[in-house]
This record gives structure tokens, C-alpha cells and sequence, in this order.
């Protein structure tokens, strides 16, 4: 018997239907019918997060609101701060968002609701406050291992997220506008990407009828990996080997050569370019020009010299993370915390996915081609008939 | 345009290959060639998650060398400690093993491997670990909570994962031997099971080249949900309502009008029934015997009465999950410990998965069908027009 032919990676497969985003349809990128380009000019993240989560775009009111109520749930529990203190200083970061995630399931579960299965009444604040805590306990557990200080978490009532971040991060009551604004705009890029493996992931998680803590804590396994989230820090890690764009020219042609994937390049759906590129590295050039260090500019510019390289050599283009890495560092943002701030903005769009995929939910399952001995010719043997054999 | 077609909950979609496991192949259900029931009958637990994770089953000395090596690793550290005391007592028992797998990412991370992304040296370890230290710190985190003792979690040096488990759930040294074996038993059975949703979630993890601590958590979190290993739970709630198997046959079919989903019934792929529910039923008759009092004989009934009452209403057959949740009642497990247990046996499951798949990995990444807002008719509307609207 052939062998049946499948798509690896389920390239091109249909896995649901979904009415939050347009990736790769040929209509841009969108999220809820919005092109991203307004959004990212017009609005802040918070305003893109309950785009997202409640379904439209918040007038006046409802965004100060919306503002405060996160801000309200910046503070952490007793319980939550000696967790973090637990953890290692040496951790992944991803790792500590990963259970932060976790240990919320514990401390502030979703309410069962086991007659309507299509809704449990507190997932928007479930979803609201996974994104209002993942800033706040990362660096509650950074200034802890990093300086043994235990921050007090919330900032002003009216902050929002990349304030209340930027203002953690560098214990600073007045951060730099530019870079608020440049980590606001890089939250609204990172909020939602339709079936990305994580968000997929959590569906997949979503669809036994689990949790949406659990769901979360796959989308964030999920995402630290280097083809997927883990993507920005090794782009950082990569460009920043260079020292001058010309030597940038050459490594890359050294990787290319070696047949290794360069991070930062390509993507799965997109064919021609990626819509969240220009915009990012628009924010890498402007934030290089009011740096205006010759190194800055210099990172600025091996990234551009491998962007062209790239495009003349393999036609490959660059994907959000590859720009999104040098806005980091030049927002002081260490390395390995660039794949956590892409969680605290695609919690919004996981959670919609979420509650998405509750409103008509079937149990994702796929089946397997079966490779393995066959079973006819493999007789039990029973255990002192068993020779020695080593690891597979 | 007509919308495309396409299966709903991937049912029989082709997600990739395995070498692992038989499902609904009509070839019955194998691990790795050999067959469930020959392993059920003649093998313990730990001569199956060799068999999954290494490849082949061990002989006398590699079992020995086995179970000493998982003994070893029941030791809690004192930051697991800490945390899990921290973890209220109220928390759902698979919140502590998705908590408990997470924290382990941070306390004994998997080796990086840049220079060879099939392997990562110490997965296997990671792998056995993970065996190890989940029946331990549920139960630690139990007993810390329940009676408020700091139990030590090593047993004897050559005891089983089920002796180790219902020794420190029970805290005697001398279990009944019974119970052990059919808690092996179980473990054997729910060790492994192809592309299930959980193992279908971690397999979506490791496809961006995450960590084996990462692809646990989402199998946790998956398997949580009541249409997966949340069964047993469910199955076990809902037959302890019934007082005598007449009762039992009224409720049913009162469900069944309503067109209730009965948990412990059903499966995606298999059709006809499932090869591992007459193993499980043995052991709960067998204990009903052993026990022997009018309380167990008349549980036993009325499951026995549910599976004839589904067959001859609606065809539909027990899956392992029904038996296996009377079973684990008649070993004094707790309700809710019943997917916990679960999650120790298909561990050895889910990491010879997730082994598997970086031997040949593409990100997981399918595509959806919009059906959102058309985003030609949804120009932007900037902050002072937007109009009040509610939550979706
Ligand atoms: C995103 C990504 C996983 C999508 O890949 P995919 O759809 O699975 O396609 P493949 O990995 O099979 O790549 C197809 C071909 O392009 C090449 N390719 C893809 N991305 C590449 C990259 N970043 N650098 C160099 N070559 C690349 C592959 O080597 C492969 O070549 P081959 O056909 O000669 O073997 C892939 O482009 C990648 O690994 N990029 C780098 C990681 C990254 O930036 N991820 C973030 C995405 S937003
Ligand atoms: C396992 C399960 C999710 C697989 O289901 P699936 O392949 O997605 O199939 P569906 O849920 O779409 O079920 C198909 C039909 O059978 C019915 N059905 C399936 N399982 C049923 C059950 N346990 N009790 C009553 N009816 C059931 C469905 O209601 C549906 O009927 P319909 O066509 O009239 O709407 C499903 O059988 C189930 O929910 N079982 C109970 C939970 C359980 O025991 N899970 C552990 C599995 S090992």
C-alpha cells in the first residue's frame, strides 16, 4: 500500500474559520476589518485589545475605562511575588511568563460554567488579566534576581501598557515618549496573527473545552520557539554580531551558503512581504535618528544592508520580528525579554481566539500515517527473553 | 464566493507520521508493534514508557536500572516545595501539574542544542523527570494542604511509579498490592494514544523548536478539558449520582433526550469500540469482588447497566475512561486526582512525541477561513466618533 499524501505542517490546511483577521487573503492585514497601518498610526494598543477581545473599537469613555481597569490589575498577590522569587534568576524568561500564566489558573481560575459550554462568564477578565499581570510579574521577578528589589508593580492609575512596562523596566517615573510609543506601536503589530502556531496551539488546548489559563500557557509554549516568537531575539542575537554593514554582507553570505535559516526572514503565509515590516522599521530608523550614536546608527544600518542582501539573494523578506528586535534594543529592553513583550500583546489576540472557537467548538484531532513495525510481526516477548539494546 | 470546504476538528486530516502507536488503523491498538493487551497483562508501566521513550522494551537489567533512576528522581527540591505551598488548596489538581511541569522549565531546564535542532542531549532525562516528579508534587502539594504535613516523597529505591504513588496518596508502606496493579494497569493503558488533542497540541509546541517543558504544559492544559482525559472525572460524577442500576437507567435515558453528551463514551477515531475499555472493566469488576461490600458491587452495576443501556439506545461504547474512573475510585483516588494520574502515564507518551517530531519537524501552521467584517466596507474611525456599543 502507497503511502497517502498529506501536507507536512499542515501547510495550506483549513483548520477552522475565524471572523478576527486577514492574513495573506489578499485584503492586507487586518484585524476585525481595521487595516493595521490605521491602527498603528491612530490608535494604542489598548485600543487594539479591546478591538480584539470585546469586538469593537472603544469611544472615549470606554477606553479610559478600559485603560484603569487593566491598571487595576497590576497589582500582585502575595502568593504570586514568592512564586517569582522562587524562580531562578538564570530562568528563560518565557519560562516565568509561561507560569506566571500557570500559577494565575490557581490563584484566579476561569468560573466553570457547565450549562453553557459556548461561554464562561469572567473570560474577558480572565483574558484582560493575564494581559494586565505578564509586564508587572516578569519584572517584579527581573528587579528581584537582577537587584534584589521587590518593585511595587502598578504605576499610575491612567498608564498603559507599554508606559507601565518602559516605567518597570528602567524604574523611571518619566520615560522617553519615543520609546512608550515605539513599544505601544510594536504591541499593536504583535497583537494578532490569525492561526499562528501559537494561537493554533491554543486551540487545539481550547477545543477539550479546557481552560482559557491552560490555553494561554500552550500559545506561550508555543510561541518561545525559534521559528515562531523566539524568532526576535535570535535576529537581535544575529545582527548584532555585525560591526559594520559590510561584514553583515559577508556573514550572511556565509549563512546562506551553509543552507541556515536566517531569523527574522520569511514567513508561512506570506509570500511577498510581511505588512508589519515597513512600519516597524520605520520606528528602528526614527528611534536610531533621535538615538543618534554612531552606534545606533551603524545597528541601523547592518539591519537594512541585510534586509537588501536577503531580498537580492534569496528573495526572502523581512518578517515584524526582524525591525522589532532593534526597536527593543534601542528601548533598553534586555534581549531575552523581546519574546515575552510579544506575549503581552498576543494575549489579546489569543484570548479572542479563544472565546472564538468556544462559540463553535468540536475537539481538534487529527489522525497519523503509521510508520512503525508492524504489529503482526512484533510478538510480545516476554522480559528474560529481552536482549540488550541501546537508546533508539 | 463560496466558502471552501473543510473538516471541521481536523477529523481525518492527515497531520504527519508517527512510528509510535495503532489507532483505528484495524490493526487494533499497538505501542510501537506490540500489543496493549500483552503489554496490560504481562508488563508494568515502566516496561511501557521504556518501550515509548527508548525505543524497545528493556531487559531484566535496563528495568532495574529503570525504576531506580525514576526512584532517584522523586526528590523534591526546596523551591518546588516553596511553590507548590504557595499554590492554594483549592486549585483544580491539573492547574499543580501544569504549574509543576512549568516551574521545572525553570529549575532543571532542557539543554539548548544549536548545532543540532533533531535532538537536544538531555530529552530523555528531561522526559523521565517529568515521570517522576508529577505523582510527588500532587501529592506533596495534597497532603501539605489537606493535613498540613511536609511529606517525604521517595519511596523505597525499586518502587514502581504505582506503588510510589498510592503509597504517598495513602501514606502506608504496605498498599494492597491489588490497587498497585491496577493503577499499573491504568498507567499502561493511558501511556500513549497517538494524535489525541493533547499530543496533538504538544507536537503544534515543539514545532517552533520550544522546549520539552513548554510541550508538556500544552498537553497538560489540553488533556484537562472534559472532552479528553477530563473524562474519567466526569464519567465518575455522573455514575456515583445513581443510587441502583434502575436509577441509573432512567437518568440515562432522561440524557439522552436531552441530548446530553455522556462522559465515557464516544471516541473520534475509533468506531467500534475501544480495546483498552474491557482491560479497565476487568480490574473494576475484579476490585468490586476484593472489596466486596454492597456499596462497591452496586457502583460496579450500575456502570456495567450505563454501558448496556448506551449500546442498546444509541451504539455507542464505553471508552477508557468510563471503567478507568471506577477503578480509581476503588483505589481511594480522589475524583479530581483521576486526569492527574492520567498525565503521569501518557507523559511517556507525549515526550516520545515530541522526540519524534524534531526528527523531522515543520512548524505547525494551517490557515483559516475568513469570515469577519469585509475590510473594503470598515474604513477607520478615529476616537471621537466612535459610537457607545457593548461587548460582543
Ligand atoms: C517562518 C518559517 C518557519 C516558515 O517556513 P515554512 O513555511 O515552514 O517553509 P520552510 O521552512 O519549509 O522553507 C521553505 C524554503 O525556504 C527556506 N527558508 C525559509 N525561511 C528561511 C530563512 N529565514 N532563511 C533562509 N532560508 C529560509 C528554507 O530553507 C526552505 O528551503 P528549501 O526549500 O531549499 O529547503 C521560516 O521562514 C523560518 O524558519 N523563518 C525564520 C524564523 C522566523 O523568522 N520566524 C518568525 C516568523 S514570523
Ligand atoms: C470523544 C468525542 C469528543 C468525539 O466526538 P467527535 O468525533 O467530535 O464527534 P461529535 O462530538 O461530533 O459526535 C457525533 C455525534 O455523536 C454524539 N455523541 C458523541 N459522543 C457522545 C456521547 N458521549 N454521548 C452522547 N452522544 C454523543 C454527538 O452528540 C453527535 O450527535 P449529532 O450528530 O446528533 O450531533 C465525543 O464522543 C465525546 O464528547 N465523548 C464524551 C467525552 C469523552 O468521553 N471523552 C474521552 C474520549 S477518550
Amino acid at each position: 500500500m502507497s503511502k497517502p499524501s498529506y501536507s507536512k505542517g499542515l501547510v495550506g490546511v483549513i483548520a477552522g474559520e475565524s471572523a478576527i483577521c486577514t492574513v495573506g487573503t489578499g485584503q492586507g492585514l487586518n484585524y476585525r476589518g481595521y487595516n493595521v497601518n490605521d491602527l498603528a498610526e491612530h490608535s494604542t494598543f489598548e485600543e487594539v485589545s479591546h478591538l480584539l477581545l470585546y469586538g469593537h473599537l472603544p469611544n472615549k469613555r470606554q477606553l479610559e475605562q478600559y485603560i484603569r481597569r487593566l491598571a487595576n490589575f497590576r497589582q500582585l498577590s502575595t502568593a504570586m511575588r514568592a512564586v517569582l522569587e522562587q524562580l531562578p534568576g538564570s530562568s528563560h524568561p518565557m519560562d516565568i511568563m509561561r507560569t506566571a500564566a500557570s500559577v494565575m489558573g490557581s490563584f484566579e481560575p476561569e468560573d466553570e460554567n457547565p450549562n453553557n459550554e459556548k461561554q464562561r462568564n469572567n473570560q474577558w477578565e480572565c483574558g484582560d488579566r493575564l494581559i494586565a499581570i505578564f509586564g508587572p510579574a516578569l519584572l517584579y521577578w527581573y528587579q528581584y534576581h537582577k537587584n534584589g528589589t521587590k518593585i511595587e508593580t502598578r504605576t499610575g492609575p491612567n498608564d498603559t501598557v507599554a508606559q507601565n512596562f518602559v516605567k518597570l523596566l528602567l524604574q523611571t517615573d518619566n520615560p522617553d515618549p519615543n520609546m512608550v510609543r515605539a513599544v505601544d506601536v510594536s504591541l499593536i503589530l504583535y497583537a494578532e496573527h490569525d492561526f499562528a502556531a501559537s494561537t493554533f496551539g491554543a486551540i487545539v488546548t481550547t477545543s477539550t473545552l479546557s481552560d482559557v489559563y491552560s490555553s494561554v500557557c500552550t500559545a506561550i509554549g508555543t510561541l518561545r520557539g525559534p521559528l515562531h516568537g523566539g524568532a526576535n531575539e535570535a535576529a537581535y542575537r544575529l545582527i548584532s554580531q555585525f560591526k559594520t554593514p559590510d561584514e553583515a554582507e559577508q556573514g550572511l553570505l556565509k549563512l546562506l551558503k551553509e543552507k541556515k535559516i536566517v531569523m527574522g526572514f520569511g514567513h508561512r503565509v506570506y509570500r511577498k512581504g510581511d505588512p508589519r515590516s515597513p512600519i516597524v522599521r520605520d520606528w528602528a530608523r526614527k528611534l536610531s535618528e533621535i538615538i543618534n550614536t554612531p552606534y545606533a546608527k551603524n545597528l541601523y544600518a547592518v539591519a537594512e544592508r541585510m534586509e537588501q542582501v536577503m531580498m537580492r539573494e534569496k528573495k526572502m523578506f523581512t518578517n515584524l520580528d526582524f525591525y522589532a528586535s532593534i526597536v527593543y534594543h534601542f528601548c533598553h529592553i534586555p534581549t531575552d525579554f523581546f519574546t515575552p513583550v510579544f506575549v503581552i500583546a498576543r494575549t489579546s489576540g489569543w484570548v479572542s481566539h479563544i472565546i472564538e472557537q468556544r462559540q463553535d467548538n468540536k475537539l481538534m484531532r487529527p489522525i497519523s500515517i503509521y510508520t512503525g513495525p508492524d504489529p503482526a510481526k512484533t510478538p510480545y516477548v516476554p522480559i528474560d527473553k529481552r536482549l540488550e539494546r541501546s537508546k533508539l
